[in-house]
């Protein structure tokens, strides 16, 4: 065998939700947004000077308007190429001790992937048994703490007292609260950057934006551990945003009234949805995001989640201890919903002839 | 102090060419193309689902596409948001012996710092007078070797035996050759794939295909080793290729035309520029690439770079030991360079003058 074959990286990637190719589908599997980002964007790439030159490296265009936006100073935001880039830039950047870092049982499941490819040791205090965080599990010490809130897949907030606790009780380690889903319900923790300086906010331009497509995420925090993600990113790819992104990400910020509309939008499905397969025997967990983890009284989630798949629905189902009776559903246009419970409620209704027979 | 502060990673970052934002300026300091990507891309991120949803994160159109352009199989191709990426992965991945891993003194400066970043051991034998590569310096215990070729800021290109010596004499490590450049004169090490296990090629779509603002670059490998790629890149960011590069990337792919007239548009530029130069008392180092390392008889490079900069024409200088009295001088436009020139004829007449003085 050869040498070099022993100085590989060997990892378990992360799987994300399938992006199905086929058209006519509906899909309420990776927590898309059903309505197009602001129709600000449209042209911005035709123009070839665009697209020929190297992107502004500092990225400052979309970096002074999100500062704008949440009332910071410029040198507390950082950009990266979606969420997941400035997480696992941060992990790289923030989660160098030796002492675990600190995530729930139930969450982000890229959390563990990210700790593994950089060899960070971690431990995975349990949720409660309604799935909420058990803050005093994170007094103890630790390398970092990460969690998202709301957290994923469940979709539950916690109060922003809960998040001040464990950001106060642990001034030696770096707090990240990831923000992915807060547009949708939650209070951010976002004031708590002024009083402690152990805490990094991470939020996305994918679920509330409608921008997955383009990859746009960042974190707020204060300019020292902002500066020193921005080292680690022009040490890593200096150019990491290309020049459509930028400018459409600006765009997208500037246009507070579509987003404000489409936000409530989802949130009015979301809930009627919920109502809904109520009716048919499902309970959901409380949710503050733009998806619901449910699951029926009697019905195995996994059957379910093969029957949509089949009908053409795909959903998210987590093959995962304490999970895997639960479907994760993305809050699609009520015409998705509407056509999502009508085949709930068939699937339900002749699941339950089956069993009487 | 807060004991956060010890766990953060402290790096020196690469520190990209100016990306100035005043207009008017004439742009010679980034190696971008002057002329714009293929036509066919206009209008391709205007549909709104196009950005709402998740790309693909196999990037299959893309990397099928260039599977086809090369002739090798979809397998063979990792895709990545600029070569930088690619290369920060390659490190990431295949880097992880003790033993250095080797790479010229003079070259693309951005290796030693991914090698701090990643905390990878480094030796950088000398090229020799000419700034040729000494294939010998290779053939000793390493962790792995890396160098462009044609090589950066020099433009030299360096024959596919060398190359296949040094391959060949180190099958024990993982080698790359970075081929930034390739598209503008040499022969690439492509066919050697199918003879030795141990090499990866890493492309950009940053020049000949004139789409630095995009961010695309992409390695060809075994499947072994670009499987080994992915499984890391899936571990650190599933989505890192945008909706409208993909389908923009594969665009240019098919444009072979539009390609070869921009390339061959560039060759006849530099290949004139030269000869201008060479009149005025430069001596450029032979190009493969579409930038030429110049040096002035008897004017330091740092004047030249700081007067042409006044005059609003910003070129590479790098204030580093043997190449800083060199200019690297990107290839624009037969005008732009026209310009450059009438600037050089009266600056060294005048320079002359002063001198006399």
């Amino acid at each position: 065998m050869a040498a070099w074959k022993d100085n590989i990286r060997r990892v378990v990637p992360y799987v994300p939700g399938e992006q199905p190719k086929e058209p006519d589908i509906i899909k309420l599997n990776t927590n898309e947004n059903p309505y197009g980002p602001t129709p600000r964007i449209k042209g911005i790439s035709d123009d070839p000077d665009m697209l020929r030159l190297y992107p502004d490296p500092s990225i400052s265009l979309l970096v002074d308007e999100l500062a704008r936006y949440h009332g910071v100073d410029s040198s507390q935001i950082f950009v990266g190429v979606g969420s997941d880039d400035v997480l696992a830039m941060s992990f790289m950047t923030f989660f160098n001790s030796d002492k675990p870092i600190l995530f729930p049982d139930v969450t982000y499941s890229f959390y563990d992937v990210w700790a593994d490819l950089f060899r960070i040791p971690y431990e995975r205090p349990l949720l409660d048994d309604s799935f909420r965080l058990v803050k005093e599990d994170y007094y103890k010490d630790n390398g970092g703490i990460v969690f998202p809130n709301p957290n994923a897949p469940t979709g539950i907030y916690e109060p922003i007292e809960t998040i001040e606790d464990i950001v106060k009780n642990n001034q030696d380690s770096i707090v990240i609260i990831d923000e992915a889903y807060i547009d949708f319900g939650g209070e951010s923790a976002l004031p708590l950057i002024n009083k402690y300086d152990n805490l990094v906010i991470v939020r996305t331009f994918s679920k509330s934006r409608s921008m997955a497509g383009l990859r746009i995420g960042y974190a707020i925090s204060n300019p020292e551990l902002i500066k020193a993600l921005n080292d680690v990113k022009y040490s890593y790819n200096s150019y990491t945003m290309n020049r459509p992104s930028i400018i459409m990400g600006a765009e997208s910020v500037k246009d507070e009234e579509y987003f404000r509309n489409t936000i409530n939008m989802v949130i009015k499905t979301r809930e009627e949805f919920v109502e809904a397969v109520g009716a048919l025997g499902f309970s959901c967990l409380p949710s503050a995001t733009n998806f619901v983890f449910a699951k029926h009284e009697f019905i195995p989630a996994k059957d379910i989640f093969l029957a949509a798949k089949e009908a053409k629905i795909y959903v998210r189902y987590f093959d995962s201890p304490r999970i895997n009776n639960y479907l994760r559903i993305s809050i699609g246009t009520d015409e998705e919903m509407t056509t999502f419970v009508n085949f709930l409620k068939e699937f339900v209704s002749s699941y339950n002839k089956d069993s009487l027979n």
